[in-house]
């Protein structure tokens, strides 16, 4: 449900009916149970928020929600990796771990890659270029042997879907559920990997060929204009 | 006694009187008692070997001795470190200790500053350029502060001699017990510090201040041959 609010109705104005949140879950898989319970916690956790109007419900992104969407957004739209360097940082092993709110990972209690120079007392930095040869014990750290298998076999996933997609025509509903789809598996990938330049990532690890295929099916499956996906779903409605 | 081997006698044919010795011992303020303890423990630990010629003993270093001063030597006489370079070296965290036997310095289990490039499985090094600026916990580890306040003061002796030096005449034995006694003061400072760059040094380590104020002392106390030496000490019994 993040995903459809992040990648649908990101816009400040954007509004989304229940029916259509509805259609769109039925088309991904999801039942109305799991799309009342999602949108329940979403509302408790303050990320969107609704209107009533008639018998209908419009469903938006609170700007808490807008914040956090935007905030994710550039790690999974991105054609590359935000990160354009990566470096080794040491901290006083003496001191406590350092305050470090950046998206690097920790090698050991006080060995950090990072993708800027950071400042700060006591710290030493040194770049990785990409000509360095990283251990596997180290790149395993930045990023674990299960999420870069998870990439590989999305990478089989969208490849199979790309495939499948020349084969078929779409409705706007059809297209924005897929758009969720792909968006939403490429997610639970990209955000569970430190945001560094490629160089410094296991040699097994896919995340470039999962952008590419991403940005070339969002390409095929263009962003819906809501009220054309509202107006879709209501015929749906009257005629299914 | 070791420095007084390695200083006066490190060559293969090399050999030095017990009566020698002992004056140089005087001369430098050891007692008789302790010039003869420490050539029993040298002789039994494989340093030194003698052989008697009819009143006399004349000592000299043993292969192992020879190799062990050979050693040492340049870390003593040097006008400056041996190592040109600095690189830090990251060691897999999960596995036991590398195998190292350089001079480096561990920073912590798994971080090593190295004087050069070490070669092995997991190993990730980094060259510490002369422009990089370390924080004071990692200097510290290379040289602790006690050492580098050894060496300030040592600086100040040293700086004090070469003043007294200029106002006297001095034999060839009196020369010999200096040298010892410079060798052996710069010894003490100099083989408890890493072979490394001045650059990784703390800023208040006086290492190259020592070295050069050693060179340019031993350049003013020439190493004197043992045939003179041990002329002049026996001249000295005579007439004293």
């Amino acid at each position: 449900m993040v995903t459809v609010f992040g990648d649908l109705a990101q816009q400040e104005t954007a509004r989304i009916s229940g029916q259509a949140l509805n259609h769109l879950a039925r088309l991904i898989g999801l039942k109305p149970e799991a799309v009342r319970v999602a949108l329940h916690r979403l509302r408790k956790d303050g990320w969107i928020d609704s209107q009533r109007s008639g018998r209908t419900s419009a469903y938006h992104l609170t700007p808490f929600g807008r914040a956090r969407s935007a905030e994710a957004s550039p790690l999974i739209y991105a054609k590359s990796p935000q990160a354009q360097e990566a470096w080794l940082v040491l901290t006083d092993p003496a001191l406590p771990a350092m305050e470090y709110d950046g998206t690097g990972a920790w090698l050991t209690a006080n060995t950090l890659i990072a993708p800027a120079e950071p400042t700060g007392e006591g710290v030493y930095a040194s770049l990785i270029g990409p000509e360095a040869t990283l251990p596997g014990w180290m790149t395993a750290r930045i990023c674990a042997p299960e999420l870069a298998r998870q990439s590989r076999d999305l990478v089989e996933r969208l490849r199979a879907l790309r495939e499948q997609l020349e084969q078929h025509s779409l409705s706007p509903p059809q297209i924005a559920a897929l758009r969720v789809l792909v968006v939403h598996s490429w997610r639970r990938v990209a955000l569970k990997a430190p945001d560094l330049p490629g160089h410094v990532f296991p040699k097994d690890w896919a995340g470039q060929a999962c952008r590419d295929l991403v940005a070339d099916l969002l390409a095929q499956l263009p962003a819906q204009r809501l009220n054309i996906l509202e107006q879709s779903v209501s015929e749906t409605r009257r005629t299914g």
